[in-house]
């Protein structure tokens, strides 16, 4: 194989590299938008319309080795979160997954052991959120990469958009936050911890699940107002639901794992910080209205699941913490390719 | 970013790499399969059925910096061509695309016009065509990757297979062979030849062409019982059709560019080598139920295509040639990721 091509850098007008967003808005500039769009452009998942009611809903997204599987994570392991960070942008949309494509790139001399394991990973990620895996292709390539392309049919009326959000609506959330964040620092930095309390977090990190059940009862429900999956971080999934809805948010309660408040406080960390600010976490973050929050509560919970309060949408458009009687701002920073730190350890 | 994971390399038992088609059969043993499926696994795309008479068509192909885009592509033609590539396959079914995803590998610190370059060309192509770029995602990677997912809707009737040729059956292509392996012998090797000849070679590499009228009027007509478009390479796409339908070939001509024969000709190549052994050359290859030959070929004239024919399907399962008395085996070889050597200059 060549050598990679060289790439010129460009650190932009504030001297820094190019951010994933800043990327994604020269790139939205230049296309011809589809007019009559069921789900604005930008939202987790996109759709086309297909018949009166029915919507085809497509998403893709990619792993790629060096910069999202940490050393210790495995191919069949990296392989199925592929399939996973997918699957949660449908739950998040309250979309079923019926089918999936792969396109993978894969080093030449790749071992054969590690190609049934892709396969492997790639299939028990599929099958465990009821797909099934219909085609792809496979290219030569300096480093792993796993393009998952995932369709469904929905019906228009289940679909959970960004943009919903109405004051007074309570914000909710499907679990609680910041075990990868903190097994990404443990894997990174290399803090000392208890044996059990390691594999916890570690599995967080290697062993990601997606909230489909959650969000296929909530989407049927109609009790949501808005919703995104938390695949950026907590405080970004805020952020965006906020702009998207033209309202603020005031959070009471972060819902912080309880291995993550040992972690934290063991080794001198802001538990806060990793609950907020982490990311490649795959709760949901919900708005409800006020008068179904019951009818929200029960039909997650019928599905195994929890759906935990944290806060209510606001007229004024900020972003603001309020836990305690300690009060803040929640700061539109999460995981961000180009700019955030790697998580790869090899 | 940090480096690249090292993967340890496997020879197999052949002492070889495992090459592409080898990796795909060890994906599709692992996969558990869906049933119903209007379209068989390994096919150009992959289909469900989503109503009656009605199919959701979805393929999803990589393009790698690396490995696909030689020296002298640039950035917009690279974009471009990732389209181009996927819209072929449609046209080989005879699908018309209606909108695409786009997931991009970048390298850290790429230019802002560069992304720029890209977009405009992922945009240009998706429009050439008919499509809209509906969503996508950007991700960090050591080496452009652009991954392009199409979806589509078909009537059931229009969809050509790759396993429908009868004995008998007429064997056709849309155009005239080996531009494009002439001009990536000139960029690899450096062959002298003329300006107006290298323009038109190099112009095969950079601006390959979907054929989608000639596609969807051949798909609306049908006339034809098998189809492929010649991605991999004229003979691997003749051997795959005879493969799927259980027929063999004798091809009785090979059109080749007249360019071709020059490039040939001055630099002591055989031209039926380009012609037949290249590949990343987007005709389509199809068989014809001959009492609808004349309909086929008008159909696809009126579109501006031209269709023609080559050999005919024969009970003997081998792939022959024999053109002005000069009889010999076409070879079921091709471009293949893995085994064949790159096309990157860089």
């Amino acid at each position: 194989m060549s050598k990679s091509r060289e790439y010129k850098h460009d650190r932009g007008d504030a001297g820094e590299f190019l951010g994933e967003r800043e990327i994604i808005e020269i790139i939205r500039s230049r296309l011809n938008m589809m007019t009559d769009l069921p789900v604005p452009f930008g939202d987790d998942v996109a759709a086309i319309n297909i018949d009166k009611g029915r919507v085809a809903v497509l998403k893709t997204d990619m792993l790629v080795g060096c910069t999202d599987m940490p050393r210790g994570m495995s191919f069949w392991q990296a392989a199925r979160k592929a399939v996973v960070m997918n699957v949660s942008d449908f739950a998040a949309k309250g979309v079923q997954p019926a089918v999936l494509l792969t396109s993978l790139g894969l080093p030449r001399g790749i071992m054969r052991k590690d190609v049934d394991e892709i396969a492997r990973g790639l299939n028990a990620g599929a099958r465990e959120y009821g797909a099934y895996i219909v085609g792809g292709d496979t290219n030569e390539a300096p480093d792993l990469v796993i393009s998952i392309s995932l369709f469904g049919i929905a019906d228009c009326k289940t679909l959970m958009l960004r943009g919903g959000a109405q004051v007074g609506d309570i914000v909710a959330v499907t679990g609680f936050f910041g075990k990868t964040a903190a097994g990404l620092r443990l894997l990174m930095d290399g803090f000392m911890v208890s044996k059990e309390l390691r594999e916890v977090l570690l599995n967080a990190v290697c062993m990601p699940q997606a909230r489909l059940r959650e969000g296929l009862a909530l989407g049927k429900s109609g009790a949501v107002s808005a919703s995104i999956d938390s695949s950026d971080g907590l405080a970004w999934s805020l952020h965006e639901l906020a702009r998207m809805s033209g309202v603020g948010f005031v959070i009471e309660s972060v819902p912080v794992a309880e291995e993550v408040r040992r972690f934290a406080e063991f080794n001198g960390l802001d538990p806060l910080e990793l609950a907020l600010y982490g990311g490649e976490e795959y709760e949901l973050v919900v708005t409800v209205k006020p008068k179904r929050w019951v009818e929200a509560k029960t039909v997650v919970e019928a599905m195994g699941g929890c759906l935990l309060p944290i806060g209510k949408a606001t007229r004024d458009r900020q972003v603001l913490l309020n836990v305690d009687g300690k009060k803040g701002v929640i700061e539109p920073r999460g995981w961000e390719h180009f700019k955030s730190k790697s998580t790869s350890m090899s």
